[in-house]
């Protein structure tokens, strides 16, 4: 198979787009494609000031790059979960992080839970009725508030994270095989800024996974391969299996499900659906965001709950 | 495992209502459920007038003989389709709704579409570009005007139909991974009457089809089993292997995901569909029927194409 642009061997080859690209014009169209969606979903202007939300995977690592590359002034924020489970998950999370920041001259600003907010995600699940006990529900929570917060205090025009296609697609079958109106309703690659919350954008919600890994492994970023030890049996992946498969039948599916949701988005309204609706005036008695609940946001109720009835951390920690 | 009624051995354990039930109490609840579902689906009143639309397998023919047990006065209809295909598709299973309609002393309309109509579907899918070929979208488009005329020249209340909540899932998911809206606004287990179209309902939407399956079988229904030789590669067999791949991992989903639609529908509301949308005023020109078309209603465009193209039949045809 040939380079569709120059006739060298290509390395990838894009059905979805019938497309066959060397490693260059592989690498030179995904940073257009990625410009292209920017402006297309109007994601934000140019010039914006962007933070990353960086994970240390391939996706978060390869957006920061890209969105250098495209001359928009973006900072990296990296949020410690303290997820260690024998393999040490978010210490060398955050080395991949910290040395792609180190080695492309990028500011990387790291905000750890354990230090800021007196336990890790694993001690704070065990303590929550939240998730019944597994860390993927307040992580969530911890994840949203804290990056949301940093972009608020940091200034930033708007807060970008690395979701592929692949991810928005397992997110929205998830969403279809409970019709989650709420959920559904606020699936977007775009959320407006609105009081008390930053700008979000996916500038990747377009890109297949297999599209972002490339750019990684072609761009030689040494980013964290596996997953979460959480996530095994999170209920994503296993929606990416499902869709990987009918995929695999059914070569375009997986594309044409998600952005045919996103084109039916204009023709559905959803009414009445509880879960979101405009915020109310509250504001929490805490930290001061809106929120829908009581006197407290459910992040400050939640941590609180945390630091009450979490044991004692060891001193020096 | 014991009959939940009467302490019997059970031969059905129906997971998802924690139910395990004898023969004998299964067919007592069987019926009972379906007369549950048409009271709280509202899908007809009781003393209507039912047309079951049949078609020799086990859920139309279990439909017919509950309906019946129910007290409802009900007759049944065939469409013959002419397809053959080596196997004597439509021969046998004809035969089998004849002969389940002189066993239990019933009352079945046979329309043969060769016969009124000039070709056999697999003749008429020839010769018309519908479907590329293919039978199913000129057999769908054929069957339902048929369905709904034999109803209304009946002077029929209700057409009543045999779908399945794993046919209804099945068509749910094919409707959601393309995100057809205008499909989704009309998926629903009752279509109230119009002006030209029968109030049609599905009183078995509720049954897994291993419930409607169990039905025949304890009865002793002798129905045609295979699929319609055309129906291999149809999508909604398909999303049937993968809704039953994804109900085998996680028990209750394809029941939740047919389910929880039908809730949702309260809180989507489709606007701009385009695809359907309040009828005109236009008539069929041919056969006045209320139509979105131009002067002749898709049936008649249709069948007026396929009788100028298809081969002259021969002659005592």
């Amino acid at each position: 198979m040939k380079c569709r642009k120059c006739g060298r061997k290509a390395v990838i080859n894009m059905r979805q787009h019938k497309l066959a690209l060397c490693a260059q014009d592989f690498l030179t169209w995904f940073v257009k494609q990625t410009e292209r969606t920017i402006h297309r979903d109007a994601l934000f202007e140019q010039g914006s000031n962007v933070l990353v939300a960086v994970s240390g995977g391939k996706d978060s690592l390869a957006l920061w790059h890209v969105l250098q590359q495209l001359g928009y002034p973006c900072n990296g924020l990296y949020i410690g979960l303290g997820i260690d489970d024998g393999s040490a998950y978010s210490d060398r999370s955050r080395a991949c992080a910290q040395q792609f920041a180190d080695q492309h001259g990028m500011n990387l600003k790291v905000v750890d839970v354990a230090a800021s907010h007196g336990a890790t995600i694993p001690e704070a699940a065990q303590v929550t009725r939240r998730g019944a006990g597994k860390p993927c529900s307040v992580c969530g929570l911890t994840r949203r508030y804290l990056m949301n917060r940093a972009a608020l205090e940091g200034g930033y025009d708007v807060l970008v994270t690395g979701h592929n296609l692949d991810d928005e697609a397992a997110t929205l079958m998830g969403n279809t095989m409970n019709w989650l109106v709420g959920y559904l309703e606020s699936q977007a690659p775009l959320l407006p800024e609105k009081p008390g919350f930053v700008r979000k954008a996916k500038p990747f919600h377009r890109f297949y996974e297999r599209e972002t890994a490339a750019y990684a492994l072609l761009r030689g970023i040494d980013y964290i391969q596996e997953e979460c030890p959480y996530s095994a049996d999170a209920k994503s992946i296993y929606y990416k299996k499902v869709l990987n498969q009918i995929e695999t039948d059914r070569p375009g599916a997986k594309q044409a499900f998600y952005l045919s949701f996103l084109q039916a988005r204009d023709q559905i309204q959803f009414t009445g659906s509880g879960e979101r609706g405009p915020l109310p005036d509250a504001r929490c008695s805490t930290c001061g965001q809106p929120t829908r609940g009581g006197r407290q946001c459910a992040f400050c109720s939640t941590w609180q709950n945390v630091r009450a009835r979490n044991k004692p951390l060891e001193p020096g920690r």
